[in-house]
């Protein structure tokens, strides 16, 4: 069976003390990979600007104990107006909240416009086959979603979760701890829908392609459209439906 | 293709001026059924410790205009210690995260246990059919999640939602305005997976049976077994596998 726990990340600068340190968000996620999770997760939701700004990632320290892995605690370079960020996570901001506003504010974020690699229809049909055939539970479970990098057609990470914006989390933060961020030249393929926030999270990692097995949502191609995303969905059996920036995808 | 669009939910007391209402929480949502997935959500996320206590749901009044149909508020009798609330749902409390606490919480708010008829397995494998059958809009875009349910073998209310859960509090709020909560002998049947939330959802709307396409979760099979509910997963082509409380799924 799928095992979901909740974890809890929270986030303060290098310098603050483990109890001062501020609860941003808790996700219900497989656990697994928690490091890669959280880092992720500030990354691409905005918390820091900038991979290099995310100086330590580490389970908290303070008691109950048997929570010790519930709770990812990530330090970041330099001063954090988290008030603002919890803000606009969770709530309003005083500009409203609305599919225009919430891409407006991606693109705030996106200082980087993603770098794509013209890729062929024949690698965009096998992408999702290859990802299916590293799938290590779905088969089990059928309960997992996944995420997968891919360069010049290789599978480099693949990352399962129960919910599908952790799998790209968790993708995005090995990417983070490997160094190569942003992705230039990168697909990522997910394993069902694409939604608003799978198109956020690859654009502001820099991924230039985002390939979906499922329907795409009417605010993932609005959103894909404006910050340079290359969106492809239903890719399955051999077909695929092109949504956004068509250019980088040679179909002759 | 499916429409996302952001919905904001602003909670308060019946006296509370408009702009003194708190943002609880932005979903991404497909736009529709608005006012069943505010009043679903406030009651199923324990905001509103009871159905009655939930006086009025409205579009926002407030300026910018444009965004006028992306902001609903709910207003609730008595005083409410929002502050409270909203470090339960987005933080952690001081007793920790972890899926028994998350359960703990749940049962807080669970005053009423599910009551259920037993169901003939017959029953049982002929209901995602019929919510397949109902379902509006997947065949066309395969983008959207659908939550039934059912009383006596009977669809009552079927609501579609790029995200499942908010699926599950629409037809919640459905039931709401309807005033049969607690849902009480009613079946729940997702089009997807089920995970804790899902349970936790149904559970404090009071549904005794809840039956998902695909696989559940670890998490929430162990808050369907303390809260009292039936879990039924992998429900198709003339199977599925009970989890919990298997005495109300009649396999004679």
């Amino acid at each position: 069976m799928v095992v979901e726990e909740p974890l809890e990340i929270r986030v303060g600068s290098v310098t603050a003390a483990e109890e001062d340190l501020v609860a941003l968000a808790v996700t219900m996620r497989t656990p697994g990979n928690d490091f890669e999770l959280a880092s992720g997760f500030v990354l691409t939701e905005g918390i820091a600007t900038h991979p290099d700004a995310i100086r330590s990632v580490a389970y908290c320290g303070l008691p109950p104990e048997e929570q010790e892995y519930n709770v990812v605690t990530v330090r970041l370079a330099g001063e954090i107006d988290l008030e603002r960020h919890r803000r606009s996570m969770f709530t309003t901001s005083s500009c409203g909240v609305c599919g225009k506003a919430s891409i407006d504010s991606v693109e705030v974020v996106c200082r980087h416009r993603p770098v794509g690699a013209t890729v062929d229809a024949e690698v965009v049909v096998g992408l999702p086959v290859a990802l299916r055939a590293r799938q290590r539970f779905f088969d089990e479970t059928g309960g997992l979603h996944a995420a997968g990098l891919f360069t010049d057609g290789e599978l480099r990470v693949v990352r399962e979760d129960v919910g599908r914006h952790n799998a790209v989390d968790k993708v995005v933060g090995w990417a983070i701890a490997a160094g190569v961020v942003p992705l230039d030249n990168t697909i990522l393929v997910v394993s069902g829908r694409a939604g608003f926030e799978i198109v956020q999270k690859a654009a502001v990692a820099g991924i230039a392609v985002v390939i979906a097995v499922s329907a795409p949502s009417s605010l993932a191609v609005s959103a894909a459209d404006r910050l340079g995303v290359t969106l492809v969905g239903f890719a399955r059996d051999d077909r695929f439906t092109i949504y956004t920036h068509a250019d980088l995808i040679d179909r002759s």
